[in-house]
């Protein structure tokens, strides 16, 4: 497998696809919802994931796709090569706010990551890694996290899992809240892990999340060090829903066993 | 008292601060804390609040000048005219991330906000109205923002106040997060003013702001058509720290009553 190759692809492909979505702005975007009235959807959002598809499929015919509109194949192992994809991660952002959302890919081998990619679209950052060769925003190489304090960390989390009863405590995540030096909320998880690989956020913390939510973003956190689970504190499998918490290395363990506790 | 002119002045030496903070990522900058440790401040606000302090008595010696890092004027009555300056309004963002900071100027008139700004320094953007003249976003008019629902709202709030027993009944504020579309928390008030101007959030709230965080996004917000009010429903002052909710106008009244609870 050329994974330079891939690569380079890939990259031509995001940077197509940013151009298409920021054209978009000057059209009339149709919004529809999916499984409740605030997951929403575009027909940018399903336009730019046939997009990657076809191309991909053209390029390799033996890799599969799974892609967040489901237009890709049915995913349940990954075996062989698999991208996995979001064509827009925060779509409630590109809808309210045409801006603070990305592109996310993950291409995995054998359940391995193999090339990450996260593009802020608007702001023209390209999040991208390659296994065992760093990570990079634009043409300039992250450096591997440090460990900090919980008391100097900054940490992303949605307020929606302060009131959670399903999936983790709401009451006991709260207590993070008050132990950090603050928290910040974007609305697109592959920008908030994107953000702790790049040391603007210390942790990033969700209840659940889907596999083209994190896919891209995984393998660009462990290229910088950044330890990624589920919040089990096991791996996540990236062909279902699961928890996440990224972070520094030494904050990981101490989150998780201080303000994480899972709700059956 | 020709406003145009100092407008023009304004817009000048905003841009010349932007500059000058985006010149400061490149050397070593000295930070400290104030009231408590997650109070930070640097050396770059310091010498931008001096920069612009120095900048409007030398242009207006009868102007007072009201700054949050203290080189200003004492300030307890809006007579006259009162420049109200946050040289950099989310310290925290400017230290951790580099971005998602903003210079923040009110100009008040006997207690009459007449000119407003947030520049956010690393987008090149700049908020920016003048009384009864509309609020502009760099070259293009905001519109007057229209009604909405909470249901399709996208709401500003740190995490903070759900754990609030001071100001404001952190519980009950949970209860917007679960009826609203989503909430966001970017780490400025300045900014998050501006992007309820811009509809880019449908309302922010906070329990606690300085004159500082508020004064030059009150008079953006105004020009729009947005609602600014305290907790209690009534106009802030700008000499003392208050809580705020600012949002469309049809939303206003309806979080007021459903989601605040003022704790003494």
């Amino acid at each position: 497998m050329d994974w330079d190759k891939i690569d380079r692809f890939t990259k031509s492909l995001i940077k197509e696809a940013g151009h298409k979505i920021r054209n978009s702005f000057f059209e009339r975007i149709q919004i529809e919802s999916k499984s409740n009235v605030n997951d929403l959807v575009t027909n940018i959002d399903q336009e730019i994931e046939q997009f990657f598809i076809q191309n991909i499929q053209f390029a390799f015919p033996d890799h599969r796709v799974l892609g967040e509109e489901g237009y890709g194949d049915q995913v349940t192992t990954l075996n062989g090569v698999v991208w996995i994809i979001d064509p827009i991660d925060g779509t409630m952002n590109f809808v309210h706010q045409k801006r603070n959302f990305a592109i996310s890919i993950g291409v995995y081998e054998d359940g391995v990551g193999m090339l990450g990619y996260i593009y802020d679209v608007v702001r023209d950052e390209l999040y991208a890694a390659k296994n065992g060769a760093g990570a990079y925003l634009n043409d300039e190489r992250l450096p591997r996290l440090s460990d900090g304090s919980i008391e100097e960390a900054v940490i992303g989390v949605n307020a929606r899992w302060f009131n959670a009863k399903r999936y983790v405590n709401g009451g006991k995540l709260l207590n993070l809240v008050a132990d950090c030096r603050g928290t910040r909320s974007y609305g697109s998880a592959a920008l908030e892990i994107a953000y702790v690989a790049s040391g603007k956020l210390d942790a990033y913390i969700s209840g659940r999340l889907s596999p083209w939510d994190v896919a891209g973003g995984v393998v660009i956190a462990q290229e910088v060090g950044a330890i990624t689970t589920n919040f089990k504190g096991t791996t996540l499998n990236f062909v279902q829903p699961d928890s996440l918490i990224v972070s520094r290395p030494s904050l990981h363990a101490f989150i998780l066993q201080n303000y994480i506790e899972v709700n059956a």
